[in-house]
């Protein structure tokens, strides 16, 4: 556990050289080894309580909903009716909390590979971990790559919450895992991956675009700021296999009622929108 | 320099408790106490030269683009005819830069408070401090607020370049501050502020948007990401003396030609939009 030392986690990774965040730790409340990852859960001073897998802020209480509202209802406002969801990664469940908020959405299949992460977040995430147990849910504990090959041209909207890629999920930023993706969605069905940050790793987003150009008619990137991810803000690969859809301009449009029923501390329309505009420096090295 | 432990700078503040963003050192190059405030500035393994006040990162060399940007140029675009600008604290020279790459701008007058940062600047960040010489600009190294007394109603644009509302900037986020400016803008001025940040400072913000509704017809927030500012953003105040001027819809829009020749690395049209577009729980809080 040497990330904490004095009272504060720090966050130092390779992936981001000579910075790095710090989070004031109350208590620690965990600390294993899965099969996969080293896991960390503490609570913090003032950032609520926190997940860290192999060293890096995964979520905290009090910024997570920028990412998970963002990662899931981007795609899912752009699909006219979206009823079958797979969720790739997500074991602390508040990517599969934001999916069910729509009751167009029939069923939600998750596929994690650490079952240790889904046991922690239960115990420890209450406001992530809420939809385990609804029964539009249903929890695979297995290979994301392994289960698609099995579930081929079902799903209406595939979403991937991975970690960085270093470690159990780099295989999720390759071609082939897009190929297979691309396998599984039906005609029309629209797919979003956690795609990094612009001011770190412009030349891994690019080639990740630029494969997936090869893949599908219609792609896009967006982004939303999120303090506790590196450089406090984080991307989204956004794929579609139709050409016609525009991922910018949401088919449907979030209602104010719906704004207050969905609990959306994050997603609006205009955020929607915005969130494909890119800074200068980044339009022109992805364009 | 206890804020260096180890190689490592630490940005530790009660303006952000709990959380902390580090950089690593490669070099100390200056640290004294001027009049008014510490000023330290290092070479950083990964961010270029690094300019702090009291404490707390105010330029990176690898990020500053952003901030200088956008705080020059939304309320420069803006304006049909900017001519006469006030640029208000901005000691390291980022702001003057920007200003002055508008052709429009027949004069820039800067004041600084505090002639150390302007020196310091001047020696270790010269990719910022390349204005102080430029025959539009003058440089007064004096109170803002004594400053703007003595100059009322001639400036098309005022820009505050300033540090955070602890220390010697703490009165520039207060109404009598905005009383000055609206006495020393021209009839159509406009004025543009840093203006924290809503991931911490919302309530701040909301305090300071409802004064200025009280001086000015039209108002507007907006805001840009940066990694080195505390939780990766960082806000601007603006306002305008027009009821006609729409600050999401710069009246002047970049051309291509200008984002070669001007050197943008932010700034685009479609950002300088979208930079106002709020999530959900900041346009709830500040609408």
């Amino acid at each position: 556990m040497d990330s904490i030392r004095n009272g504060w986690f720090s966050e130092l990774s390779p992936l981001w050289p000579g910075q790095c965040m710090s989070l004031e730790v109350d208590k620690v409340l965990y600390h294993e080894k899965s099969k996969f990852q080293d896991i960390l859960v503490f609570k913090s001073k003032t950032y609520g309580n926190v997940l860290v897998l192999d060293g890096v802020i995964q979520v905290t209480e009090r910024d997570e909903h920028s990412y998970q509202e963002m990662l899931a209802h981007i795609p899912l406002f752009c699909h006219p009716n979206p009823k079958k969801v797979l969720i790739i990664g997500g074991g602390d469940g508040g990517v599969a909390r934001e999916v069910l908020k729509h009751p167009e959405v029939e069923s939600v299949d998750m596929c994690e590979i650490d079952e240790k992460v889904i046991e922690v977040s239960k115990k420890y995430l209450p406001t992530l971990s809420t939809s385990f147990d609804n029964p539009k849910f249903t929890l695979n504990v297995q290979d994301g790559f392994e289960y698609m090959k099995q579930h081929q041209g079902i799903y209406d909207v595939i979403i991937t919450d991975s970690s960085d890629p270093i470690g159990p999920a780099s295989s999720l930023f390759e071609k082939s895992y897009y190929e297979h993706m691309e396998k599984s969605l039906k005609p029309g069905g629209i797919l979003s991956s956690q795609g990094e940050c612009t001011w770190l790793h412009l030349d891994l987003i690019k080639g990740m675009l630029d494969f997936c150009k090869t893949l599908y008619p219609t792609i896009g990137y967006s982004y939303t700021t999120i303090p506790t991810y590196p450089s406090g803000q984080i991307g989204f690969i956004l794929c579609s296999k139709s050409p016609d859809v525009d991922l910018r301009n949401p088919v449907r449009k979030v209602t104010k009622e719906q704004l207050e029923k969905m609990d959306l501390k994050y997603y609006n329309t205009e955020i929607h929108k915005s969130a494909f505009v890119l800074p200068e420096f980044a339009r022109k090295a992805l364009q």
